[in-house]
């Protein structure tokens, strides 16, 4: 059963094939420059060969065309024809209150993932364009829509519901729905398996780390809370996005400066967070091993980071309780031995504790490891997140008829004999 | 030495007079209806006995004359005349990054707290009519400003930049200021006095509760952290101030309903909290107690407010490390006692619990009471605030040339033999 991941953004897409029932990973693909005069198509077979193809593309569906001839380019292709294909499972941002887990689509789905669109006119428009692309081209394949939002569907209404007025919730949808839902669900339940217990006993902490940072609370298996709200400005300070910041802040520097309320959205979105700080606009890699330079502006944005972040997990203790463990994905590798050494030094009071060289491994860049110390009160984890596999995994479950609720769904890899990933997905013969 | 203190606000101001050297409480006043068409001024002699007189006020200095005029009355006011005052102690909101302690007013002090106006609007401009006011009545009393942010001067850069453009910070003074300043330092220092530990050894989390609320992070006596940020509208749930929000909420709704940046700042200080879940604009004391009658919408709003309590004291317990205790000021007395059993439920996984007997008692209303239980890892009080009393203690110590900075000075209620205020501060005699 051959299903295909995509994920589309305004200018490019990315996307995962598997043969699923094998766990084989037949390659990796990507298409930069849809919308610009030139794009470039390219899929990395996981045997190592590189293909790739250059094209205009100026929409999604010429995208989609373009990764797609090279998947079934009969000289070096991985599939024979487009009917290879079971599934395509799209990564949706936006699912709103709908949608607490993975759908079908239909003309009613892509009507509600286009209601969401003022939510997230960044995310849900690429995201529908990947969809409609993919019903045009492929109409008699089974796609399958996976939001971001679904998993945190499960947070109690004293968690999603702002102080504003009550009325912005009822007619404009004004409530945290949370975003990264796919990897916090997936740590969840790799946070099981090592755990070794069922995922609706696990009360965790999950701190997805990328470009974006999101941290999720969760109690029994299921989110109670989660850093992103509305949208994904709010929470952990990010490489350019703000996270949490005075909400005076934006109707001051508007009325200061005179900027238009898209000109805000944008300063927020783009320009703040590392980027804000300190005047650069590189990478949050690039402040990471500046900050490690000593660059002042850099040490500052990465201790305000950190410091964020320590007091979002001290937050999601109180909220949790006593959790079992605390997860952070790998981000970017080794560079965030320094970051979880920050985030968690005055946690020892609480009796959480990481170990120093366990931390510092290697194996962080790209494995699985508890990096806290022996006797920690509450065990600290490492787990590279692979969001492909929850997209794949629903969409081939609803292909089966056997997708059930996040808690209850017998997730691949939620069990503990799970075959590392990518390491142990060899692809398929011939 | 006799010390006013003034609290200037836009249609009122409030004023305590002491007899300060004697310990002696000589009344508290206001002045209600500035600005309107008839003000009444109002004066409670702490010997029981109620002074008013009503006249219009067009602006805070007739304001001020008329209170003045209570004071000196010549059958029951307390004083023989306005040069009986040695000091006038004026609470001024926002000092901004200059001032880290109280000071002595003239023209340089008046225009560098004009300079703050704008981060402040709604208080400075009238705190700033009242120094006027005093200046112009009472030219020979030397007028002294105690400023809300000053406590806070001493955060660390990681705690009071935001992750918005540098220049934000640079040029209009975008920053984290936080503010309840005078209280969050009458709380540390009878912490201190109640712990039997020198200021400059306790670590605290100090929560002031009132129709807005702040909590601050103290280690080793000084402010490291606290809710709210450049204006008052950040942190918790307030009464009619939204507190934390996702910061991309304010220009989406700004686009969505085209509201200017006035309309949107004046929505989260006066609409939202409290007021905006519940849709009633009554107070806080009556969401709490419409919720303690199980009303949906106020019960909710009261789950969220100590929601957010719970995980702020948990961001501190990260930051701070592990306090010596939990500070709460007696809010709206009884009513309080569900608020801290709603915020502190979870915590007893980290060691720190409430008595629910002593939690529960009578004496919290407007005493100092232990409401830990025995065995809690973090002492929790509930200390009654009194701003005033650092009001007129700065203004008392800079007449006397003794002020120093927080930490060093010796304020006298910081001393374990301090007696109760105001139950044993007595009126002067006849």
């Amino acid at each position: 059963m051959v299903i295909l991941t995509l994920n589309c953004r305004t200018q490019s897409l990315t996307c995962v094939l598997f043969d699923w029932k094998k766990q084989h990973l037949l390659g990796k693909g990507s298409v930069d420059g849809i919308g610009t005069p030139l794009a470039t198509a390219s899929f990395a077979r996981s045997d190592g060969r590189l293909m790739s193809r250059s094209a205009p593309c100026p929409d999604h569906r010429s995208g989609l065309a373009l990764i797609l001839s090279l998947l079934t380019d009969p000289a070096a292709g991985p599939l024979d024809g487009p009917d290879g294909i079971a599934a395509i499972g799209h990564r949706v941002v936006h699912g709103g209150e709908r949608f607490s887990r993975s759908v079908l689509i239909d003309r009613d789905v892509i009507d509600a993932i286009r209601s969401y669109e003022h939510l997230a006119p960044r995310y849900n428009r690429p995201n529908l364009a990947g969809v409609e692309a993919g019903l045009d081209l492929l109409p008699k394949i089974p796609q399958i829509a996976v939001f971001d939002t679904s998993f945190h569907q499960s947070m109690p209404a004293h968690a999603f519901i702002y102080p504003v007025p009550y009325s912005w919730y009822q007619k404009l949808g004004v409530r945290r729905y949370g975003f990264h839902g796919t990897s916090h669900l997936y740590l969840a339940k790799r946070a099981s398996a090592l755990l070794g217990k069922p995922p609706a006993e696990c009360n965790l902490i999950t701190v997805h780390v990328d470009r974006g940072i999101s941290l999720c609370a969760i109690k029994n298996g299921a989110s109670i809370d989660t850093s992103m709200g509305m949208t994904p400005i709010e929470g952990a300070l990010m490489e350019s996005r703000c996270g949490d910041i005075d909400p005076g802040i934006p109707s001051f520097l508007m009325d200061q400066e005179g900027l238009s309320p898209a000109a805000m959205t944008g300063i927020l979105n783009e320009r703040s967070g590392l980027f804000g700080i300190t005047g650069t606009a590189v990478s949050r890699r690039s402040v990471l091993a500046q900050a490690a330079q000593g660059e002042a502006r850099c040490l500052l944005a990465v201790e305000m980071e950190a410091y964020r972040l320590k007091k979002y997990i001290g937050g999601y203790l109180a909220a949790v309780g006593r959790p079992d463990a605390i997860v952070f994905t790998s981000g970017h590798g080794l560079l965030e031995a320094g970051v979880r050494e920050r985030v968690l030094d005055t946690l020892g009071s609480l009796g959480i504790r990481l170990d120093p060289v366990r931390n510092r491994a290697p194996e962080t860049v790209d494995q699985e490891v508890l990096v806290s110390a022996e006797g920690s009160s509450v065990r600290i984890y490492v787990v590279p997140t692979h969001e492909e596999l929850v997209f794949a995994a629903d969409a081939a479950a609803l292909l089966q008829g056997t997708l059930a609720d996040h808690l209850d769904h017998d997730y691949p890899f939620a069990r503990a004999d799970f075959p590392a990933y990518p390491a142990n997905w060899r692809p398929a013969e011939g």
